[in-house]
């Protein structure tokens, strides 16, 4: 019997050499690694019997044809790390569902839709200040500016593209028809503790949530520390600290919210003077639009009152924002149906991060299952998953595309 | 009738001049600036009929004999200032007195001790990593180990002194016998706004605070913003609000004590990671070491339970301490009496900065004379003392001396 994790461990060990020298796993789109770790999946779905496509985007497509005619199911993620990264994020969601097709095919199972198994070149733009290209191409969303883009040596995406024998210029093609794409399951890892926490080896994503980004300038007075009486002082970072544990204090009571002040700098910033400024960044995530939105103008209120009680000037800018995308009910009750057989539980949990199922979903209907992180780390060279879970995850994979299929 | 405050500005003025090019006035010890200032106190003085030397130490002494054998009182402070700074600090506090005396010959006064003006070198400590050595070496608490500390050209103390025409060898000779020395009197800008909040142009000095410094680092755990559910977060930078917040409160409501957190930095400082660490720094002063002490040991406490309760690993050391140098309730009483001669309320204030009394409160009695500074500022081209509050503060002085000798 085919121990499909500990196949799955081995294909990904295989996959983590082909990377920049250094700890962990470097590698790229469009580089010399991306192109060896092309050809090694290529090896791999050809096994199996996928017709394999290098689209201009740079994704790499293994088909497995259906009868003529039917819609085609789309599952996938994305080949490149960040640098100095771990050998799972990514890559396992294109290894995990060629496994589950492989061992569809051991079983002797034909699905009555077609599948396609995508490698999308760019997710974590490491590379060029853009990503999601092979994503976004195939929803339609993507836009040729980018390709002006350049890496940290000058090279433009579009060189850099035709340099590893695409055609940017064929990219716009690349739309797929909503008509025929039954819909998007990508595997990832968690990234984070809470299967871990929940003792369970996979779990099914609610949604990718929503994210907002604020930009907080404190301008008090800064002053001797010794001079400045207490009475009448214009602390800066006194101020920030309150917007800080207000923040936590917010997300902690809020089902649902996620809230960070990840930066704050103080000027300036010397043992006795008083700060005079504090300069922060707020970032709320959540998988409910109103509950993130709702923050955001509770973080502004919060600053404006705060600003008259001490006295200081607060400027509270949202500079991003981006809407959450909720994932396909039908496809997450299969998937639930799927983890239960296995004998799962079916946690759900929201995807804090963004993924190439945020950029699908313009397209198709998304649901994505999340592999257990150990100890919830990930772009580091330590990020790991154990092959047990991943067999789980095989699994489950196999067993849902037999449920969408009796749909 | 003279205006004495018009012609301590006129002098101020003059003086500011003698500065290196650039924004407010840049004096430091051993320059030709320092030259220059010299010569021309030095003309003030002899215009008023002191006798003028410089000492090994490279401050400057008027002085005005009194009967044989009597004791001497000594006023001054220091002739230095900060990069870029104001026109007061310090110098005024050899002007004023000078003036002082000038105002006694002309009313036909003469003392029954000695007086001397002093005008010490270096109090900022801005060129070398060292300062007070003009106060310390009449204390008889120099240390002749700071002659190898050298400034930002590589110029060695004692090669900056001996280039001046000192001989640093000389210093340790300086040491005043306290038994011929009836006190010490700096007069200063206050370097803070009490004294305008009070509408007074003069404050008493009752201590000149003692100071700690603690250095805080906390050690969280990081994570990605969005994956990392906020139960069960180890966050630096709310651990380090948390501190902020509560020294802030305990100051407020802690009389006669100042704490400062002026720097803090986060790690990784980045929008989308929870804080991994936070380095921040502690500030305390108090003119009653019993009141720091007790905040100090409150905070490691707090930062103790802290630890504890948001599961974070937190280093407090005490990085500095110096005990507050309390002033002579005499002499504070006596120069109660002048201010109150002059129509002032005698405000009593602590010192929240260093100064050169703090030194010489090893040698003999200190009082100190706060003279206000327009809106707190100092350290600042726009440091600023009014020539009605100098012309007080001249009046003040001529007073006290006058007290003081009928003692």
């Amino acid at each position: 019997m085919t121990d499909w994790g500990e196949r799955a461990a081995a294909m990904l060990a295989q996959l983590s050499h082909l990377s920049e020298p250094g700890p962990g796993v470097t590698r790229l789109p469009f580089t010399p690694e991306h192109r060896a770790a092309l050809d090694l999946l290529k090896e791999w779905m050809e096994g199996i019997g996928l017709t394999v496509t290098l689209d201009d985007a740079g994704t790499l497509v293994g088909r497995l044809d259906g009868p003529p005619g039917v819609g085609t199911f789309l599952m996938g993620s994305h080949q490149d790390s960040v640098r100095e990264g771990g050998a799972f994020d990514g890559i396992m969601g294109v290894v995990l569902p060629l496994l589950a097709l492989e061992k569809l095919r051991a079983e002797g199972v034909a699905l009555t839709f077609a599948v396609e198994i995508l490698a999308f070149a760019d997710e974590e733009g490491v590379r060029f200040p853009t990503a999601l290209i092979g994503s976004r191409a195939l929803a339609g969303r993507y836009d040729n500016q980018v390709l002006d883009m350049r890496d940290a040596n000058g090279v433009s995406l579009r060189a850099a593209m035709a340099d590893f024998g695409l055609n940017p210029d064929g990219i716009d093609a690349l739309k797929r028809d909503p008509d025929n794409v039954i819909g998007f399951l990508e595997t990832h890892i968690e990234q984070g503790p809470v299967l871990e926490r929940e003792c369970e080896a996979v779990g099914i994503v609610t949604a990718i949530c929503g994210i907002e980004r604020h930009q907080i300038e404190i301008v008090g007075e800064t002053g001797h520390a010794g001079t400045l009486p207490m009475e009448g002082r214009r602390d800066a970072l006194v101020t920030a600290a309150a917007i800080v544990t207000e923040l936590n204090r917010a997300a902690r009571s809020t089902p649902d919210l996620r809230a960070t002040v990840g930066a704050l700098t103080v000027e300036p910033n010397v043992v006795n003077a008083v700060p005079r400024a504090a300069h922060l960044t707020a970032e709320l995530r959540s998988p409910c639009d109103e509950t993130r939105r709702a923050a955001g103008v509770e973080l502004h209120r919060f600053a404006e009152l705060l600003a008259q009680e001490k006295g200081v000037r607060i400027n509270c800018t949202r500079t991003y924002a981006q809407t959450a995308q909720p994932c396909s009910p039908d496809l997450s009750v299969q998937l639930g149906r799927a983890v239960k057989q296995t004998g799962g539980r079916g946690v759900s949990l929201p995807s804090g991060a963004t993924h190439d199922a945020s950029a699908m979903a313009d397209l198709c209907p998304i649901i994505m299952l999340f592999v257990r992180s150990q100890d919830g780390i990930s772009h580091k060279p330590e990020e790991f998953t154990a092959p047990e879970d991943m067999n789980t995850a095989i699994d489950v994979l196999a067993r849902f595309l037999k449920i969408a299929d009796q749909k």
